[in-house]
């Protein structure tokens, strides 16, 4: 048997702490392994660095930017990228929060933001500088305008003396009433009540309807002036989707059988964001640990069509979820288990390094977080241009 | 007194190491540090992120990106930059090593050419894919070529089980006929037998003609067939020295007095790869530890003149050259002291960790260098697109 990975980026990334990068606590390099390295120790085992145009269903052939590769077995894991909702000044002007040039051009524009502010004369202006707006509630909003607001109060207050903190604003808008909605309503008091304690303004029913790079205007008619705008609102199913020819539910995600195989296509399994499977009457979520057990039901389903075994239906184990809004801080509901405050966030720092592929990004992780954490110091602030 | 410091990037750059973030050993946060970091001990002192666009002399005025900024001392230091000597085929496609975009663009390419090698049925093409050209005998192209050849030979192959190693070729070319012509003959001879034994093909007397990104040609008529050709055969002074509207010496250098003055304007002083001084019959070399020196002579001459002393001029302190070739060699002239192989190595890595600012960065150096050594893995291996 052999296997075929193939990816346009040449490494994993570990998209979790992406936001750590976007907010110069991480370097990039740590929170990502070469795929060639991962693969090492499997000797049936190839990578290719190519793009995947199409699949011919048919003739059983990926078509690539490198010319077709025939299967006899296809797993599709294409992910998942930001969805701006059509929202076509936000697509512009806002920041997602995918993969690391993105978390590069968050770091790079909060401390230029920064920089600028410290050049400008005009109040009005400065305070547009140093307005920061985080649109979504969910955990990447949440874990964002935490980081957000640690890296500025703890970190840069020490690098710029001058900077009068009080015009600095951090904002977080969800559009719905309530912050994390996987979690119960106790843990999800106590993150809001954090992110307050840390100076982040949180507004619920706040829908942004334009933002043209300078000011941002919700639908109540609200207008903000904000020169960052970081877009934590929704994801959709990768562009790949879309060239399968396949009909795609909500989200661009393909609907796929409980065992995650292709209708009609026995042989295509769909794992990951871009698959759509419904359990207990709602979607399953697009998270890593959705994703981590559909790769490992999959792996098991195409050893038992090999032997000519039924095929098991997939279902999903929630273990929970985990959100940290910055030291000491975090909200954890984990088997039945209701965290907050700090044994949450020593949970939540124990349960990522773990995650983590290979000893020395774990390690490597863990000085940077003891020197932030002691010494309240983030060394990444560097403002790369191209 | 208050002291202004501006640069156009936010990070002190170490750039003798800048080689081996562009051979996936270190990652860029690693040897840079941020500028307001290194200044927060000093009350005095302020950093503003601009350009400088031109010196006003006669109103002692920097024109900057942000407006002027009056001054009563000025010390210029805009450093070095690549030198194509107007081989324009070159500057489109050669790769230079100044900056930490050019060391991310030459990783970014090494690693490409690998993962296209490995999907290149045409024995040519590939072979041309694996072709790696260094142009420059200097120490940046020496150390270069040296880490280029480590990264394949003891760290790829282990990535790319199904590459042919017979189809990689490293080449040196150096226009004259000696490396590291600031060395004594016998460890001239050392580099090159080390380079040798690491598979690295040296050519003396080698000038490359044109070079179309795909084919370079030397001025021999012979044709080489390389994708990639990193560029490390010359410097000049950054374009700033252009904009003084004082008429420069060779490679761009503006002539200085010996109090490193610039003739004519007391209170103006240039350092570093910019500054032109003669110092027994020769040119001061474009290299670190002279800029290094020379800012110190110049803050020392700051506060003489501040205290109507006369000035002391500027003698450069020659302690000596270092060159790592990889693993466990090197070559030293240090002191009159004529080191090779592990205790030159030795010296070298403890010469550079001390010189690195920062313990943080020190520390992550020290740990990404001791994997490197015992595991012989570099996990720097990402492509980045942007």
């Amino acid at each position: 048997m052999q296997v075929v990975l193939v990816d346009r980026n040449n490494y994993h990334l570990f998209q979790p702490l992406l936001y750590q990068v976007a907010t110069a606590g991480l370097e990039p390099e740590e929170i990502a392994k070469p795929a060639r390295s991962i693969l090492r120790g499997q000797k049936n085992a190839d990578f290719r660095l190519v793009e995947v145009t199409r699949v011919d269903f048919v003739g059983r052939r990926l078509e690539t930017s490198d010319g077709p590769i025939s299967y006899d077995y296809l797993v599709l894991a294409p992910g998942g990228e930001t969805n701006f909702f059509g929202l076509e000044s936000m697509q512009r002007y806002g920041l997602g929060l995918k993969d690391i040039p993105d978390a590069i051009a968050i770091r790079n524009q909060v401390l230029t933001c920064f920089e600028k502010a410290m050049l400008e004369t005009d109040p009005e202006q400065r305070r547009s500088l140093l307005t920061f707006i985080v649109v979504g509630g969910g955990p990447t909003g949440v874990e964002m305008a935490g980081a957000l607001s640690e890296l500025i109060r703890l970190v840069l207050v020490k690098d710029y003396p001058r900077l009068n903190i009080k015009d600095v604003r951090i904002l977080l808008l969800e559009a719905t009433d309530t912050l994390l909605p996987a979690l119960p309503e106790r843990l999800r008091e106590a993150a809001g009540k954090t992110l307050w304690r840390k100076w982040v303004e949180l507004r619920f029913g706040a829908t942004v309807a334009d933002y043209d790079g300078k000011q941002a205007r919700l639908k109540s008619g609200e207008v903000i002036p904000a020169h960052t705008v970081i877009w934590a609102a929704g994801v959709r199913a990768a562009p790949l989707s879309a060239a399968l020819g396949l009909k795609p539910a909500r989200q661009g995600r393909i609907p796929v059988e409980r065992t995650l195989q292709v209708p009609g296509h026995p042989e295509v399994f769909i794992i990951g964001d871009a698959a759509y499977l419904e359990q207990d009457g709602d979607p399953l979520p697009m998270v890593a640990p959705v994703a981590i057990q559909m790769g490992e039901a999959v792996a098991q389903n195409i050893m038992r069509q090999l032997r000519d075994r039924p095929l098991v239906p997939f279902r999903y184990k929630d273990q929970g979820t985990l959100a940290t809004i910055g030291r000491n801080a975090a909200v954890a509901h984990v088997y039945g288990l209701k965290l907050s405050g700090f044994p949450a966030w020593v949970m939540w720092l124990v349960v990522h390094i773990i995650q983590l592929i290979g000893f020395r990004n774990k390690l490597f992780v863990l000085i940077n977080w003891a020197w932030d954490y002691f010494f309240y110091e983030r060394a990444a602030r560097l403002i790369t241009r191209d």
